[in-house]
């Protein structure tokens, strides 16, 4: 396969020292980054294969650590109800959730994420290997977890079913390409610690992820506290089950000695900024953990939660309400929340690797903002505009494994959005009366 | 002149009752709402000039209560240095700041405005005329402040010359339909007593709006308490100048007692919550403002604050910011934000008997929103994807004073749009030159 070449854009690297290459030069090959600097290579490079970005800036693509993509299609159900995952969600998924509604709205929401400059999302759900067939089709990387979880669910009649169908989701994906398949316990207050341990295993056994939401619920931290004297952190700890494999989702309700354990642990933390704002459930204390140069990306959570599945929204929100919650507004530079954005995503993934910058040798997942809508100027700083000033429509183009997704703002695939759009305005109706029973 | 109708529109009417029109009709006149209601209108009207609004959604026009557009010119340029306003802006605009770039600005930040669905805009700044010319030109309405402050300043060598200047831009602008000039004291510590009460005689004797920023700063809390023994919001009522004319931009640092002297003076508060918490200046206590029904409405502050000019990016935040505040995910349901956009703007301004709603014999002030794009469905709730699933690039068209300014998302006056940008690309080196000697 011959070079192909992105010429005219401004580069955020993300590399180690956040280098910037303006009127830069990305070569790809195959799916990697071949090649990359100033505009002399495009004379050591002769391709009829180039992509001009216009001026644009180009950033490595945006790695969403935490979501429940299925769960778009009942996006602006029941906002403000409280209470609301046990009382409104957990009900609601029971009646409707199965295959076809996983898949469908897996498709959705990664076309959503797409179209917004995710290329890599972790996913956990029911079904997990719809939104794996779905992330195939569409040709997105994704690290998809299976839920277990100790009631009976729309995936399995027994309570923990979740485990056996998660290792024949893992032995399934395990040597793909895109899909890392992983081992998804809903959360402390929803396993036991036999079958923690059991997902532990099956996560070690098979070298996987192992997600879970941890400390992020009021009830949740009473009740370890209540039954076991310990903090959520200190309880999974203490069952032997973090390592570096370990992916928190939200981590609020975390004391400075639970981070020092995730730390140690070398577990990574998916920040949710939007969904904990949103929820009312606290400002996890990202500060010390950034600090500490701990793994540590942002996530978007499930669409009912934060509703909105780009990374792009979570940035300024990064900024305003750390800002604002630490009285101190020097903190999180712009170029520090992109890292959370890219990079750090990476290294909650143990992908660093591979993704998360603009490298030579690194996957080629890139994305492409155009500069030139109103919101986009004046550019005296890119991270700045980026982070404070972009929304999701301002992104152009989204190349994911070296492969053209998303090109002058639309799915370059358009039949398979408009036929997903079609089918999501087919279930809504059934969805609507339902929702109007909890 | 004959009628003009928009059909196919869900309509959000934001009167008192919130009625939902969906598949509404609204019927323009002149620049007024002249019949709306449902398809059975069509026959009553059988016009030639009919907007298919294709179901989206339809909007009062949105109200930002607190800006300084002008200053978009200086957008992305130190966002995060500490002590900024003193340390970095004044100097800044000391060094840049004349007619042009007032004119300039003005016009950028009015069509980032209009692109973003705000039809009426709140400001202050210097040479306030040329602002007033560029929203003349552009056709948005906007209630306009000349700044009064206690050192030289670009407009005015004198310390307080603004005061002159504002009687003469009054005298000037206070027949128009769609320009109401205003009196803007920048802040009770950049301003004494004696020219507080000069600006407020001003504003009594033309009956037009004082605006000014009040308890936003640390810096000006204790200031007054140490000087005065009282809070800014006490200080300001004890030398008479708060009235229903007034209008209060950000009002974070006021306790109790301060949000009852509001309430009884019958003062109009302008929240910006993205510039306050990006500022990490505090939480402004509207839960109690709103509860009180005192005159509560968004706004962006200039967009070296808040970055961007559209009050969509501020909606999503109110309820992030405050639910998160209160640790109650109830409060602030999506249609009481959407209430404090459009109609209780209008009520800050004094301005809801024209506009603020989508009642018959308003103002025709409209915002439509497309629900084709993936963000925006699916759509169980016109509220809650309005305010957590939008972005300024899902406004369609707006119309302000019964005229078309906004169609397809792109300005009609495509025109103006290049010329305004390629002015900026202008003046953007010079501007960045002397940001660096800061
Ligand atoms: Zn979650
Ligand atoms: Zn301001």
């Amino acid at each position: 396969m011959a070079e192909s070449i992105i010429k005219n854009v401004n580069i955020l690297t993300m590399n180690a020292d956040k280098d910037i290459i303006e009127k830069g030069v990305v070569v790809l090959k195959d799916n990697l980054i071949h090649d990359m600097g100033n505009e002399d290579l495009l004379s050591k490079y002769p391709s009829d294969n180039i992509i001009d970005g216009k001026n644009g800036i180009l950033i490595p693509g945006m790695i969403n650590t935490h979501t429940h993509a299925s769960m778009v299609v009942f996006r602006s159900l029941g906002d403000d109800v409280p209470d609301r995952l046990k009382r409104y969600i957990f009900p609601l998924e029971k009646k409707l959730v199965n295959k076809e509604l996983v898949y469908l709205g897996a498709k959705y929401g990664i076309i959503e994420m797409l179209l917004g400059g995710v290329t890599t999302f972790t996913d956990m759900y029911f079904f997990e290997d719809e939104v794996a067939r779905a992330a195939k089709e569409l040709g997105v990387r994704g690290v998809l977890g299976e839920t277990i979880i100790n009631f009976s669910s729309p995936d399995s009649e027994e309570p923990y079913g979740g485990l056996d169908y998660c290792e024949w989701f893992i032995e399934k994906w395990k040597d793909d390409n895109l899909i890392i398949p992983a081992v998804a316990p809903h959360a402390p207050y929803t396993n036991d610690k036999h079958h923690l341990q059991l997902a532990n295993k099956l996560s070690e056994k098979y070298d996987v992820p192992l997600m879970m939401h941890v400390a992020e619920m009021g009830y949740e931290y009473d009740q370890c506290l209540e039954e076991y004297d310990m903090t959520p952190v200190q309880y999974l700890d203490s069952i032997g089950i973090l390592s570096e494999r370990f992916i928190s989702a939200h981590s609020i309700l975390v004391s400075d000695k639970d981070i020092d354990i995730l730390e140690k642990r070398k577990v990574g933390i998916s920040h949710n900024v939007g969904a904990n704002s949103k929820g009312a459930k606290g400002v996890a204390p990202i500060t010390k953990m950034y600090q500490k140069g701990m793994k540590l990306g942002l996530g978007t959570d499930g669409p009912m939660s934060g509703n909105t599945l780009d990374i792009v929204t979570q940035m300024s929100l990064v900024g305003k309400i750390h800002k604002l919650h630490n009285k101190d507004r020097s903190l999180f530079p712009a170029s520090e929340i992109l890292e959370m954005a890219t990079i750090g995503g990476a290294r909650v993934l143990n992908m660093d690797n591979e993704i998360g910058s603009i490298e030579i040798g690194k996957k080629a997942d890139l994305v492409l903002f155009e500069t030139d809508s109103i919101n986009m100027q004046p550019l005296y700083d890119y991270y700045s505009v980026l982070v404070y000033s972009s929304n999701p429509s301002n992104v152009d183009t989204v190349i994911v494994d070296g492969k053209i997704l998303v090109k002058n703002k639309k799915l370059v695939e358009s039949n398979i959005m408009d036929k997903v759009k079609e089918q999501l305005k087919m279930i809504k109706n059934n969805i609507l009366e339902v929702s109007k029973e909890l």
